[in-house]
């Protein structure tokens, strides 16, 4: 009994409250029929892999339900279930809530989403392009541009706008990436695509490889869809061959998930001589690989980073890109580039879950990168994100030494602070919370990086960037004063 | 073995490729080890309720692909898992496409959704609004209209744009509905909320019952979640009482989904007195119910209809709205007025899903419900689909006498035919196809309307809806003589 069934012990979702829920829709959907006897409180506890004591916290709650009983011989059977309680179950609004295939968010990433958008915040979060970094000119050009033509604001074909698709295919094919716009699936924003990923070809069950401080992490769309992730190290020039090596042979995943260019959250660039090895391995394998292509137009390097994707000769990885780094979050617009059976099945499955993208922002996209506008804007705010990050490179140097240390990011927008060990960064935050300041801790991106945290130097006016790290700094050391 | 899984007989996947994409997920995760006896054919066609055939099919393609052999003594063990086996398995990504939760969508639903958007197609399947019943003016407004503001295009609250929530309460406090913006989702489109809703706070295996001829059947969004539909008989006046009571007493539903005003695909308008008992009876019951307020507005009786959501007196509706089809689709834009606890939970996984509805659409259409443009646009827009009503019954009446019935639709943008039951629908669908004229067939709406077909009269200009109802008719009159 429940063989097939297990906790997830990464959800925010305590576990007695797991197993009571499973067990309910269990009894709700027949698969226990009225009279079943249950497994002992001991048997379940060792299947469940929790203490027993989380167990009898779940049965006293399907007790009180009345939905079981003692049996009288020391043993449990379901009672009843819904449709044979006398009173109709009332419309318990609340067990609804904790039904449903999804897990919640974690608590903390739950706290930033509810808080980053107050005005009284500096949201050291907010990973997107403030609006001084726009080009007035640009904005303007495509304010004229006629968006709003009733004849494309109509249902569009599965895979999203056609000409948008034909510009990918000339922008991809200028890095030496050869694909036909049956290929791409225009969705909406870069989460959606993984989300879509995971709901289409990938068996629930299946073991993921990623980086150890990784975006996915932060994110539950594979782990709400059964996925397991396995999370591995990184150096300066990105995942660890020989450690992939070792885990995949250990799990047999069906894909890795890589941040190549600029990880969120630690800002690596993986190195051209690494992502040849990386690609040379999972050709070897036969891994297929989604690469999350978000951040490899914010490059400071003189060299241009090239996507994984160059060197994909057989058809092995699954390109995602995302029109929100580098432009508008707001827009909602990403991208998947694959091969053509596995779009068609997404583009599908797209269909059936909100019937296509967004076709204004479509409209503008297309727009921009048709006109020489996108190429000049990616240029300034590679210049701009430059000097930001400078700017605050120069904040940590001149008031940081001792509290925490740093690598210096090539590209992107992030930087990945290792907290001074003395300070607890749950504390940290929660004292930051109450001075309005906001950052992402490193926990959400790993189960091992208790003790970093993610800050963005994109978003915040540069008074307010400066203005936030001090206040970061005053609450790093009272944290400090109290642990001394 | 295999005691919480079960085909779904609805799905365009065949039975065979469901039990072998579902073996194969057991085996590659390894809830069956290497050497687990599996059930006989004859057990697994009895639990599975196919013929035994069906089985052996799906045994043959495990043991092709090496994962399952005879145990020498009449039985089936698990030979290998993907790990176990000597090469690597190559990057199929055949294998791939068929796994994942998702269903496809019906071959049908697929074929409409591929042809409708070619240039030379008749697509009496598209139901929104024809370019020409937009006011001029008001486009022009809008496009005056500033928003691409870069300061409202970043990452926004997780229920979306407040001043635009503001003004749906002041909406719905005009019908006598009275809700907070925080009992407000913004959501990508009404049927991304029937997906929260299936994927936040419904049991995998819930029942959920719904008008027998629904949209719901014609999209997986409910089935791919693992929810059985329970379908109610309606009559002109809306769904039946008492089929409703007796199906939900043998179901113990969890919910009910119903499209009161103007079905699709029927159009039925539901009679005041009809709604009055239908929320009485779902109160009585505590059955919390889904509105799908999609047409509401498009009403040609001189009394506007109310939704159900104005008899709400115990937070049990969930009401769905969406600007689809009174003014963009391709906005993708819908909300769900319920209970803040609901909102919240569902709030929460469309962050995780997709961070977000397109902000553009959002501030577009706050300024349009701000300004007395959209109230004119209703009322226009109103006058013209009855116009357009009224040519299609006129055309119906005097060529279609003898091939088909129907009803007189009070609103909305639907005529459903029944056929002459002396052609077969699935033959004139591909006739119809053949000749450049594409409808949607009735059996994707119910598995009890093979008789019929949907058509809209919002969307192709005059002369096209006239034109390709003329080839429909041909069509028909081609299949009568084939019969006779």
């Amino acid at each position: 009994m429940f063989e097939e069934w297990s906790l997830n012990f990464e959800s925010s979702t305590p576990c007695y409250l797991q197993i009571y829920s499973y067990i309910k829709s269990c009894i709700f959907s027949g698969t226990l029929p009225i009279g079943t006897k249950l497994p002992t409180q001991k048997e379940l506890a060792i299947q469940f892999g929790v203490n027993r004591s989380t167990v009898v916290t779940a049965t006293e709650l399907l007790a009180a339900d009345d939905l079981i009983k003692s049996n009288g011989k020391g043993g449990t059977i379901v009672k009843n279930n819904a449709s044979s309680l006398n009173a109709p179950p009332p419309p318990n609004w609340t067990s609804y809530i904790h039904a449903g295939s999804h897990y919640p968010n974690k608590s903390t990433v739950q706290l930033i989403n509810n808080n980053e958008h107050r005005t009284d915040i500096y949201a050291l979060t907010r990973p997107e392009l403030s609006k001084e970094l726009f080009i007035p000119e640009m904005l303007k050009e495509m304010r004229m541009y006629n968006a709003l033509d009733p004849d494309s604001l109509g249902y569009d074909h599965p895979n999203g706008n056609f000409l948008l698709r034909e510009n990918l295919c000339s922008y991809y094919a200028d890095l030496g990436v050869k694909v036909n716009p049956d290929q791409i699936l225009i969705v909406s924003g870069a989460l959606q695509a993984l989300y879509l990923i995971s709901a289409g070809i990938l068996f629930r069950g299946s073991a993921i490889l990623t980086e150890a401080q990784s975006y996915i992490y932060s994110v539950n769309v594979f782990q709400s869809a059964g996925m397991r992730l396995f999370g591995i190290p990184a150096d300066e020039n990105g995942i660890s061959i020989a450690n992939l090596e070792k885990t995949h042979s250990q799990t047999n995943a069906s894909i890795l998930y890589s941040i190549p260019n600029f990880n969120n959250p630690t800002g690596i660039l993986m190195s051209e001589e690494r992502k040849k090895r990386l690609y040379q391995f999972c050709q070897n394998r036969k891994l297929p690989v989604i690469e999350d292509d978000t951040y490899r137009e914010l490059y400071f390097t003189e060299r241009k980073p090239i996507p994984l994707k160059f060197y994909d000769t057989n058809e092995l990885i699954l390109l995602v890109g995302s029109c929100s780094k580098v432009l508008f979050p707001g827009f909602r617009l990403g991208w998947i580039v694959g091969t053509k059976p596995v779009i068609d099945r997404l583009a599908d499955i797209k269909t059936q879950i909100d019937l296509g993208t967004n076709t204004l922002s479509q409209r503008l996209m297309n727009f921009l990168v048709e006109s020489t506008y996108y190429s000049q804007h990616l240029e300034h705010i590679r210049g701009c994100l430059r000097e930001r990050r400078d700017f605050v490179l120069d904040i940590l140097n001149r008031n940081f030494h001792g509290l925490c240390s740093w690598s210096i990011p090539k590209g992107g927008v992030y930087i990945w602070l290792s907290i001074n060990p003395n300070i607890s960064v749950s504390k940290l935050f929660q004292r930051c919370l109450k001075n309005k300041v906001l950052f992402c801790p490193g926990d959400i991106y790993s189960s091992h990086a208790n003790n970093s945290i993610r800050i963005s130097y994109s978003y915040l006016p540069l008074r307010d960037l400066e203005c936030s790290l001090l206040l970061l700094k005053q609450c790093m050391l009272e944290e400090l004063n109290l642990m001394s």
